[in-house]
């Protein structure tokens, strides 16, 4: 694992490759992508089952798209006990997390003469997506459909492929702990485009959130606006600072969960002391060679992780607050201490009993965080993205006659005259 | 204007052309957009300032893009004392209703053995887009700059084309009362890239929010990413629920407020009272000769006006639902007893006393609402704009035994075995 200073001179070169590996979405890809939204669109299912005929080597028609109760209890079944219990508890603790997050309906009753106040309320239907094949994660059936269903979402639609006909019974497992409403066994582009449009079997949703692939991640981006969505979430990261404390196997640990998840992850450790630079870069070698995913691991490290010594603390977090990274683990003595510096990160992850798998899991607060510097403007998916906002405003006859004046006159100065109007108007009444 | 009724044969297709009237952004705009990025991006301020030659009919340099400390008090000089004090006192009443929307940091201390909790921090730097020319609003600028500086959002910048060099004194006011840190005098698609990427002269923002022309909205869409922007406004509209009560002057004045907008503005009335239909319907033939905006207001009223004659107000709801409308007025006796079946909205205007206009400037709320029945999922601009969090995990050592082994198994069955390992590494070390 490659060494470096901040000083070296190709040191930002060198950075810079790392923060700009998360690639443009190619034309071709955007093309194909924008054909299969016009045929969902205009062709409905016959398209759905056409696409997934193809893409997934599934025949299904309006009988067999969605998974059926008995489908998902024989799932369940499938399961073992230990698992069903670890997801459940999982749900459980992400659920406590996200309900802290909830904002409540107010009204302001400060002045007497008007009320102003904002309505907080779930979104009537939402749509989760989850992929298939290697990457079918219950957790992230879990991570989107527990705060869906705290924030008291009406209907959680989920669709996963299903590629040849197979089932991955974990996946289902969670969709039923967390409460999912219903499960289409489609994916791609097509089911994106599915939720956003609605099929005959399929209904159309408000809001679509979940990880997919470049094509999954293209459509989202596409139907955005028709629907809302949460986050197009680039390659993955994570960014160690270190003061010298904890153990080099630990760190070296970490660094490598991110590493495994692909080639395109990054996992960096900045460290103030020269000896566990060398100790984290030995270890890392040492265990690499121990994964079964060892080769995704090892370009993972080789193309985009770093060790990097820092003169101080305060240097390691100044460069942390450049790259905003998705997971931020402080492996320092005093974490909190710490804290305060760190203005940008999607998760932070406190101290040497905290690996970042952590919070990938059951810590409560959510796995789906912004990637690829944009921690500096995103925040982690919670129960915000579920529910949405009205404004309320009531003036009373005295409320208006006091304010009345001024919004005539800003609408004027503005042009707006018939705004002006539609106050005067109220108000020359009683004159 | 048009009277219907929900049960005429052609009532869900006229319904549609009003739905619909938003337009899809020509290819050709996007093309042009995407050259104009590109150049800024390549030759930042140079390609700024050509740009700004060619479409502004106005010479830059690094000297002369920023707006200077002695024009922006010139203008707040040239302001009359009323229209300042009008200013103040919306920025005021701006202030104190986004303060209510303020999240806290939290920190949940309800486990003995680890601690989660999430950060909610301002943006380091905003970009606020003011469209110049007629349409350039003070309003808009405090409705953007406002909540910025209330979330504490470290530096807030402007931007605001001058064509032919002419500035409006009252959106330099409104900015300088707002609290903007620093003007340039750009705009369109060349403004939004330089807030994007940056150039010499204008520094990198992390969001940009503010209204824009086709071009500005197609740039914002296009740089999401990049930095993340407020939502993607279509044309503005009004739906008025009335039963009967109130007076059909007022009623009338309020649509044609939004109908003076623009062109694609849409105003609708759903009565419950056939009479009231027909003297709102002869209310506005009578008003919008009155005004100076008459074409305009007319053109929307003609194209996208309709009255309705609703059953009761059950069915009046039901159709608001449908069509989730940006403003709503409940211009009805008992406005919060009908709020409860109320699903979507951008602002709620209570009773015979809240005129649309008085949201627009100073009740409190913003007047930056989801148009286009983005109401089902899109929340108006708020506090929660200018802010983002960060979730936080703090595991003590008998935290990470108590969960560790779900943490570990979970991992397991997803087949991410370093992250199982970045959990077993730690406990195997006490045993």
């Amino acid at each position: 694992m490659q060494i470096l200073k901040f000083s070296d001179p190709g040191f930002d070169g060198a950075f810079r490759r790392i923060e700009q590996r998360a690639e443009d979405i190619p034309e071709g890809i955007e093309q194909t992508v924008k054909q299969i939204i016009a045929d969902i669109r205009q062709r409905g299912d016959a398209a759905l089952f056409e696409l997934t005929a193809r893409f997934d080597r599934l025949q299904l028609d309006a009988g067999s798209v969605e998974v059926s109760e008995a489908e998902i209890e024989a799932a369940c079944a499938a399961v073992e006990p230990q698992a069903y219990a670890d997801l459940k508890l999982a749900a459980e603790r992400i659920a406590v997390y996200h309900r802290k997050q909830k904002q409540e309906t107010w009204l302001s009753t400060d002045e007497d003469d008007l009320l102003v106040g904002q309505l907080v309320r779930p979104l009537d239907r939402v749509g989760i997506y989850v992929p298939g094949g290697k990457a079918a994660y219950p957790s992230s059936v879990l991570m989107n459909a527990v705060p869906a269903k705290v924030a008291g979402v009406g209907e959680v639609i989920m669709t996963v492929p299903m590629p040849d006909g197979v089932a991955n019974p974990h996946v289902l497992t969670a969709a039923r702990i967390a409460g999912v409403d219903r499960i289409f066994r489609v994916g791609g582009a097509q089911a994106v485009a599915a939720l956003a449009y609605g099929t005959e079997s399929v209904p159309r949703v408000d809001k679509i959130t979940g990880p997919g692939n470049i094509y999954v991640a293209t459509a989202k981006k596409l139907v955005f606006g028709q629907v809302d969505i949460d986050m197009i979430a680039g390659p993955s990261e994570i960014l160690v600072i270190n003061d010298g404390s904890g153990e080099a196997a630990h760190i070296a640990a970490d660094l490598l969960s991110q590493a495994e998840h692909d080639e395109l992850a990054s996992a960096v450790l900045v460290t103030t002391c020269r000896e566990m630079a060398a100790a984290v870069a030995a270890e890392v070698d040492r265990q690499l060679s121990e994964l079964t995913r060892e080769a995704i691991a090892r370009s993972s490290i080789d193309n985009y992780g770093a060790i990097i010594v820092a003169r101080d603390l305060d240097e390691a977090a100044a460069f942390s607050n450049r790259i905003a990274p998705e997971h931020l683990e402080l492996a320092v003595a005093d974490p909190f201490g710490l804290l305060p510096r760190i203005r940008h990160a999607g998760a932070i992850f406190m101290g040497h009993n905290t690996p970042e798998a952590a919070g990938d899991y059951l810590a409560g607060p959510n796995h789906t965080l912004p990637t690829g510097g944009t921690a500096r403007f995103f925040s982690p998916l919670s129960l915000d993205d579920y529910v949405k906002k009205s404004s309320i405003v009531s003036f009373s006859r005295a409320g208006l006659e006091r304010l009345g004046g001024a919004i005539e006159r800003i609408a004027t100065l503005e042009g707006l005259e018939a705004h002006a109007k539609s106050v005067s108007k109220r108000l020359e009444k009683k004159s």
